[in-house]
């Protein structure tokens, strides 16, 4: 196979499997060239990779050894992406009723939504997460979103259990907002004890629902490595019950009598 | 730029992009080449994304002409992936009570969600479609792996209203399969009139869930230009209610009392 065409299978191949070890042999045997054709072919890509601010190529030594395309958007790339959406969310019509943001359409671009799981693929690469963990509705297409990159998978609690769950774990907590005690259920078979998980959810504000969440993982045994909110907003009568988390965006002065808002960037601009 | 640089840099610009029009322009300023060589490039890129299984590159002409990358999955690919998928189903530990498949850790391994993506997108391809719609909670990481593909925006219809959807349009259905009566809504703000729209949804058995979306979108006037499912089951005490639909997988002959079931490729491979 020629170098132009191994170019294209390739960066294909590591973009459609990122964060999985692929070994040089497969390459190899797939494209039927001499392994330092392919460790050229695979600087080649890393460059460019890296060129382009979204990731890089990892070596890994060895016997079992081979590479890893780790996505990493660069602050750059990170900045201009969550820019557009502050701005995009600036719009007083989006402006709902309880201080709430109408953030639906932008969470039904898939686009957008792959690019948010990237940042959030970025900023938890070297949490050795196992599992995604997040609660229905709003939360699932970032939570997949973040898993792809991470190459791991999502596993999603509900507020009802379901007759195709099999049996579940349910746990009961004070949601922050409406100050009503609520339901979380899991099914028992979703997910094994000791995970590493990485809670996602598209918005907090005192923090309730990832609260109860990490509650849950405790029945689970589970180990909460991270905490990823697309959107974080003040609540005005209650005090944040999480600490530890990781924004894109924050919502801040929100003034629904004179519609107006503001929107700023996360903190995850504030930990670099 | 290199020959070797730009082929890394336009394959993964296309991947990400599919089924959305690149202008050649672009291209040239973005890597400060000439035309000539971009459209060299496009067809070694073409010629590879077919040798893959994976789709083609289509070429509009004229002042607003460019490329467009189609994902399109070969038969050998879509084969290959539904045969394992039928396989993995087939284990009578998934036999839940009722006659349902517990599919969850499927639907959560994200690799696997996105090829069902590619699938639907393939198959529907030519179905102009503007949105796709499915309903809470299983459909929607497949619903975005269509969408992403199609590259239209996602629109999830709730079982209960949300303050954070603004104002809502509702109705009511008859579930298939426990006969109640339940609601479904949608954010009015969330679809345009006349949108033509692919409903997707992970299970179907009598169709009163699909079929109760079909009226939810003529409420917004909006055609019903695709229906998908992953699985079809029968249901022995119901007539399906919907005839045109594509499914990836069909489970038949479910016996609950000896632990049998039998999973084959769905109506998607007749239809070829």
């Amino acid at each position: 196979m020629k170098r132009s065409d191994r170019l294209v299978a390739m960066t294909n191949y590591l973009v459609e499997h990122p964060s999985q070890l692929v070994s040089l042999p497969f390459f190899s045997a797939e494209f039927d060239s001499a392994k330092s054709s392919i460790s050229e072919d695979l600087a080649i890509i890393n460059q460019n990779l890296q060129n382009l601010g979204i990731g890089y190529l990892e070596s890994v030594s060895g016997a079992a050894g081979g590479v890893k395309y780790i996505p990493e958007y660069s602050q750059e790339n990170s900045e201009r992406f969550v820019d557009e959406l502050c701005e995009e969310l600036e719009d007083p019509n989006r402006l709902l009723p309880g201080g709430y943001l109408y953030m639906s359409d932008i969470l039904g671009e898939p686009s957008k939504v792959r690019n948010i799981g990237r940042l959030f693929a970025s900023a938890f690469a070297s949490a050795e997460i196992d599992v995604v963990v997040t609660v229905a509705t709003k939360g699932i297409p970032l939570a997949y979103a973040v898993a792809s990159f991470l190459n791991v998978p999502v596993v999603i609690v509900r507020r009802d259990p379901k007759v195709t769950e099999g049996s579940t774990v349910s746990i009961n907590y004070v949601s922050g907002s409406s100050r009503k005690i609520q339901t979380m259920v899991l099914s028992k078979r979703s997910l094994q004890e000791g995970s590493r998980v990485c809670i996602i959810d598209d918005f907090m504000k005192a923090g309730g629902t990832v609260n109860g969440m990490k509650d849950l993982m405790e029945e689970f045994r589970a180990e909460v490595a991270a905490i990823g909110v697309l959107a974080e907003a003040e609540d005005e009568d209650e005090e944040r019950v999480i600490t530890e988390y990781t924004s894109l965006i924050q919502i801040t002065n929100v003034d629904v009598k004179n519609r107006q808002i503001e929107v700023h960037r996360g903190n995850l601009f504030l930990q670099e």
